[in-house]
């Protein structure tokens, strides 16, 4: 029996499938092979018992034996303590994948969500405000294709920052914005390649079909 | 001679003053009572030499010995390793200290930093999207005032969390956005009342002050 409980959504309309949160961990925990499962928590009904876990009424969260910790930020770093392969324990790369680890998250994802909220759901507004976010991302992209253009992965070998960093950018690509930014699109190529990312998509489009199936 | 070098920028503008990145660094820095010395880069020209501690272009950045760490929540991490008076290393506490860390940046400004563009920009805008990122801002703030509410501080004792927590609090209270998020605002009375966060403000407020002595 695993000491690690992965929890989601029971369900989720089918626009985010493939792009929940809990997909950045599934990633990390496949890539360093730990034992885990996966409960679901209700998408419709979020109880006090779903708040006790994560304050904002979101997911995932993550139980290690009495630790439970939400933020995929702060389950993607745990989980790199435990194991090597997500996090080497050399110093200075044990550092630079901290550093790039946040850096996907309030560099670059802190533009695209507010860009990607646009696309999704403002896209016929030609707004200045709609042209500064606008402005915003493509600013962070551009600095990040020239940091992808030199290296294979952010922090020497694939670690956490890439599981992050990848998945963020996967948004951007899914609206399209990563047609002027080559190494970014070849980053996310080779970073959702990799067979540990081929099962984790495959586990949760699985978990939320089979929610559907049991709906039907 | 310190170790720590905490580099920002030689000058902004006097609105961010008091706002600055290094804020938070600096804060740190003097809770813990670590030695440390500031350096400045140019806001004006951001040359190879910049980009090459910072790939945004941005500040702060912190070397430590060979070690040279971007992202503001990186820094406060790699300061919380140092120092236990900044994150305990109580194994529960020290799990809920990094979750918060997180949390303060991918939950909470997340949704403020967008808020407050419109706040500062775009003030005159009242379209659907903004709208949408005035609920988005008050989702957050609604969870954190009940976290606050029944705390005194984030995980148990003073943490980085709460410098994190807190500064990115202090800008939505600036723009007015805690006027109904009590407890929002009594914790940034009490993180801003301790002197290591007096005496942080101060030396960023006399940093650029100086600047503009020397421009004279």
């Amino acid at each position: 029996m695993s000491d690690l409980i992965l929890t989601t959504y029971d369900w989720v309309p089918d626009m985010p499938r493939g792009y929940v949160r809990d997909l950045r961990v599934r990633w990390a925990l496949e890539e360093a092979g730990l034992p885990y499962r996966v409960e679901s928590t209700p998408f419709h009904d979020r109880g006090a018992g779903h708040f006790a876990h994560q304050p904002f009424g979101q997911i995932p969260w993550l139980t290690d034996g009495n630790l439970s910790i939400f933020e995929s930020g702060a389950i993607l770093l745990h989980l790199g303590e435990l194991s090597e392969t997500l996090m080497t324990t050399e110093p200075r790369g044990r550092s630079d994948t901290k550093e790039w680890l946040f850096a996907a998250l309030a560099s670059v994802e802190a533009a695209s969500q507010p860009w990607s909220f646009f696309k999704f759901s403002g896209d016929a507004e030609q707004t200045p405000m709609r042209g500064f976010f606008d402005g915003f991302v493509e600013a962070r992209l551009k600095h990040m294709d020239a940091v992808l253009a030199e290296r294979e992965w952010l922090a020497g070998d694939f670690s956490i920052a890439d599981i992050m960093m990848a998945d963020v950018l996967r948004l951007v690509d899914r609206f399209g914005g990563l047609a002027d930014y080559p190494a970014c699109g070849a980053y996310i190529a080779r970073a959702t390649a990799r067979p540990a990312f081929i099962k984790a998509h495959a586990d949760q489009m699985a978990h939320f079909a089979a929610a559907d199936e049991r709906a039907s």
